[in-house]
């Protein structure tokens, strides 16, 4: 399929919906028969993504009431496709019907209109932050198929604005606060910088990052496939990110070669790196170490400063976006990144079993 | 296709070979009917990547003259595949024979081993740099596809090390050099730098920027293949790149939205940015502006100095490379990443057709 | 994507849903933005799919309501993706419990424990003929983009048993009987003939035609993806059909060259061809005259008299299926024959856009 | 990809080339790491399809050497795209050179015009059956896949025009007689009907039968990529196929429920059916059984016979078509249409393994 709307090629998500139509959903496919699952295993990943947590997340309640309509039969997958709706119970169109003349500067308001000829303009449309609802409800059925070989994510906030905040790594400590942040010494001063930002009706950026620990090693199809470029599409295709880096990423382009490269060591039989500035791939392939990468968020378009715009009709404007919005988007974000992350391993760990033909065999060889 | 050795949807290239075979190809699909082409064509972009042209990149002669072996009748495409060969003329197995027993830290030849089994050793196999030569065949083409459109790319040598080369911008100067530097003034120092890294047996990285001027707005297909993922995808498919960024990328990160967000203003009836931090891309959509995009590099891993590995069998121990290696792959690969800007770029333009049945009716509406 | 739920390259189809569970559904991706669209529309393919028409047709009443959930604003499409539910109102479970311990000749039942190793056994689950739904759906919206190039299609019943039903061709007749017979004449001696069946408590299949007019020519894309490959897989994946043939198909293995070759002539400056035995695709391109193509649908395997089969603890059993069933399957295949036709007509017109780069130039060169 | 020179999703073939351009060739990605292959492999099977064989084919001697250039290393493949070349070396253009300005009639001179503007005309281009070398040579390494599994193809003349030729069936036969014909009581007449044949300068059709034994239960992948549906798109891709049955097929359509149903039986505690009138399909997923296909081949459209056609340049003609040509295509087409099964099957059981999470679990349990 060449149109936009899905991702993957063996385990894909197909997402649809507007932020202000009956609701938005997922159709999963490929995920195979026999995964345990159930609607609180989706609804637990969807509230970490909730809006309305805290003061710096937009106070609009969305219940976000994941249901699975198809491809689940008495606890189980059936190999069937697994098709997830939210209805969308809490918008309100009046909110948003000026929006609908003029453009959004940092929003997709006039590209869609470019492509399209006209656009859904009622919260954003499909461009909603709400389409990635489907995909973390996808990235939690593909967090329960790697956990069955014992894979796991974790996922935080790096960075927001230029503060640090993972200087002291505590993964408990990431969903204990609003902002997901690892070091608990470093939120209280990064939730003043933030209540500094909404004063100025302003915003800020941040960086995520993901690391996943006992990936198996092969994973990734050379030569486009690589794991890091699919992972690079799979993180970049979420809204606000502009740049991805694996391993050392952009410092890599500073440092010499003896500075770089890992060094391998037997331990006790086994290879081990003496160090993993690639981030755990070479040659597109994983290594069998822990995954490293980051994603660049950028600040949040929507500002209530005074910013400076056209209308369709042809007029220079100055506007001001009324409501409550995020003044950071980062915190939402951290789901949303590690469930794209989710689904491309899913992915990549299907797609590496036809790399060898004692694999086709092992399935084959013996009665199912 | 679920394979990994082919890239793009509409416009594709499928690449074949390894270093020492007897070639190395690639197979373009979707080329419309009547492009004018010639293998000249081909071979000043193949001539771009070729080693041997200073100090600085690998004295090895390679030939590398391409072949078209069909797709092409009275000098233009006849909208079948078009399939390309470079012989192997060059290459001596011996020198890479010892390769066969260990692992060269940086490299790929542990992780081959990880998924196939086994693997081609000889000059790094599959995962040669060689491999670029068909990327750099497709490229061409998509670049003649493009230049019927008048869309520009310029893609050059951003920083070597820590070194910016790029203060002053003449893109006259970027093939004048070996280096692609676009700022005379700085060919100088940075050569300097790279004779003591190849003193030392060491290498460097470095950044290389694209430019494209003259894209139609509406390129990208959301919610998945946004432009920017699927450049993102294409930059990283390329050995030896760690990171990528649109726009102001990993910097917006530490940027507020006053700052970031790109204003618009009428200009003579015509919509323009007062900035263009989001580098031509909004909501995954080109706007009509530049694109703008980076990607990191790291440094050779192929290096003289001593290193700590493994060999298959079992034993730790040190390595010297043996042989002339760059000390600096981003020169050769200003080239590979405008390729896959331009193949892409083809691909989300003929993605992007279907985008509006007013489109479909003007194609259909008279005789061909 | 390389899972099987969805169909079609540029406008996909991706359908979900069982038989019993909460509803079936599709998403329909790649439509283009600025289609006339309502639930009408929708609903008034889907009645021509419904059972309990006739006498002929199972009685269950289904009310297959269509919910258009999103990607159309304001009566257009948006040009993202559109979402389609009918929920599943009147299934009783209770009266399917039986068939999840033996399995029905002729069904999937056993198939599919084999393939996922258990299933949702309830009326038959994914493999029901409810499935239909989505492609008919998709269907309407494909004949939507077709009627506005003026294609036409019809889809009527050639044969059903060893009875041929179109010796005089109506095309009006066809959706006025409940048989879709288009010549008036036949329609009573093949009741008389089903109605025997019925009360033997047997069944029987039949041949569907489908004709297409004003296709423009050039469509397909050698040499797999030809228009008569894909249109031959689009009819092929639906449940009973057996058979597909184009032009004079089978027959044509009968004849002799000089009888079966169509000869060209000019007629008021146009190329006119003497007869159609190609059934208007000559090397998988369409040659702009009329498609024909044939389907064989086999008997419906529900049938009331006693057969035998196994169950899945090890017994060899007789059975005797309950309820009431089709006692043929054809005239409600006929929609989703014409649906699936109608998709895949709409994904190589798009697909052909791309075959010469003038049509590039043509969407391009000017300002949309 | 969505290019139509390119075939399967998991095993993967792409065909490029020209009847008079350099070489026609195939590219093969998703082959396993570990199978043995060598040259000699792929020339057996292109052997097959080599015309010269006898009065009944072309007795143009085409050499027809098959080189592998790519993904094969120490006489197993290396899990790379295998890249094949066969070069054009006994092409004369100047015996084509006159149809250049008509169009033949049941040839794809006209449609390739339509589609693409103009074509290479010698000899029929790209649409040539020379293409079929590219396919036949990705078959021999699915074969070598398939043997290693215990699957075995047996394809074979079932009729030539209206005789048919396996009333006693040998598989010995096969392939010692230069029609594939298993009965050796029919060979005489219908070399006799040929010989009439060739003297009027006619030609004609014939069907030929595809059976596969040992093939395991649970491939296709529901709803659409139905294991018939595939097949069956692979079989109509092949020029000159005008019909595709499964099975009972077009006949089924004439049977009533209780003759065309495979009632199950256990023996010997294993499921067996009492007949095989679904060919081996059920739901469009194998059932374990034999798989038995069938395809009907049109007459071979170049003929000596005076035949009605028009020119470019508007004339209205008459012409007889010089040089030696097959009267038959049926014999030649054998090992295509066995190609295109064995390709099928091979891309089938490679997109299965993902249908259980058992079966992943089982890959990546254990150390590689």
């Amino acid at each position: 399929m060449s149109t936009g709307s899905n991702f993957g090629k063996l385990f894909t998500i197909s997402t649809w919906g507007e932020s202000h139509g009956e609701g938005v959903g997922v159709v999963i496919d490929g995920c195979p028969a026999g995964v345990e699952l159930t609607e609180e295993d989706i609804q637990i990943e969807l509230n970490k993504r909730k809006p309305g947590k805290s003061i710096f997340s937009t106070p609009r309640k969305e219940s976000d009431k994941a249901k699975i309509l198809s491809g689940v039969f008495e606890g189980k997958t059936t190999g069937t496709p697994i098709s997830i709706i939210v209805y969308n119970n809490n918008q309100k169109s009046k909110d948003y019907s000026e929006i609908s003349r003029f453009y959004r500067p940092g929003h997709a308001d006039m590209t869609y209109d470019m492509k399209y000829g006209f656009r859904d303009y009622r919260g954003g449309g499909r461009s909603s932050g709400r389409e990635t609802i489907g995909r973390v409800a996808g990235g939690a059925i593909a967090k329960k198929i790697l956990s069955t070989l014992n894979i796991k994510l974790t996922t935080y906030t790096k960075s927001i604005g230029n503060i640090p905040t993972s200087k002291d790594f505590d993964e408990n400590e990431i969903w204990k606060n609003d902002l997901c942040i690892p070091d608990k010494s470093c939120v209280e001063k990064t939730e003043n910088y933030l209540l500094d930002l909404i004063k100025d009706g302003n915003s800020c950026g941040g960086i995520i990052e993901c690391r996943v620990d006992n990936l198996p090693s092969g994973l990734g199809e050379p030569v486009f496939d690589r794991l890091d470029a699919e992972l690079s599409k799979a993180v970049m295709s979420i809204g606000s990110i502009k740049g991805f880096e694996i391993g050392n990423g952009f410092s890599a382009s500073e440092l010499t070669g003896i500075e770089n490269n890992d060094f391998y060591r037997y331990e006790n039989n086994v290879i081990e790196k003496e160090s993993n500035n690639a981030g755990g791939i070479l040659g597109g392939i994983s290594d069998g170490s822990r995954i490293v990468l980051r994603a660049a968020v950028k600040p949040t378009p929507s500002i209530k400063t005074t910013q400076k715009t056209v209308t369709k009709s042809g007029e220079n404007i100055d506007i001001n976006i009324k409501g409550r919005h995020d003044p950071i988007i980062v915190p939402r974000a951290v789901i949303v990144v590690e469930s794209m992350v989710a689904i491309t391993l899913v992915d990549m760990l299907f797609r590496n079993v036809n790399s060898r033909i004692d694999n086709i065999k092992k399935i084959y060889s013996e009665p199912q």
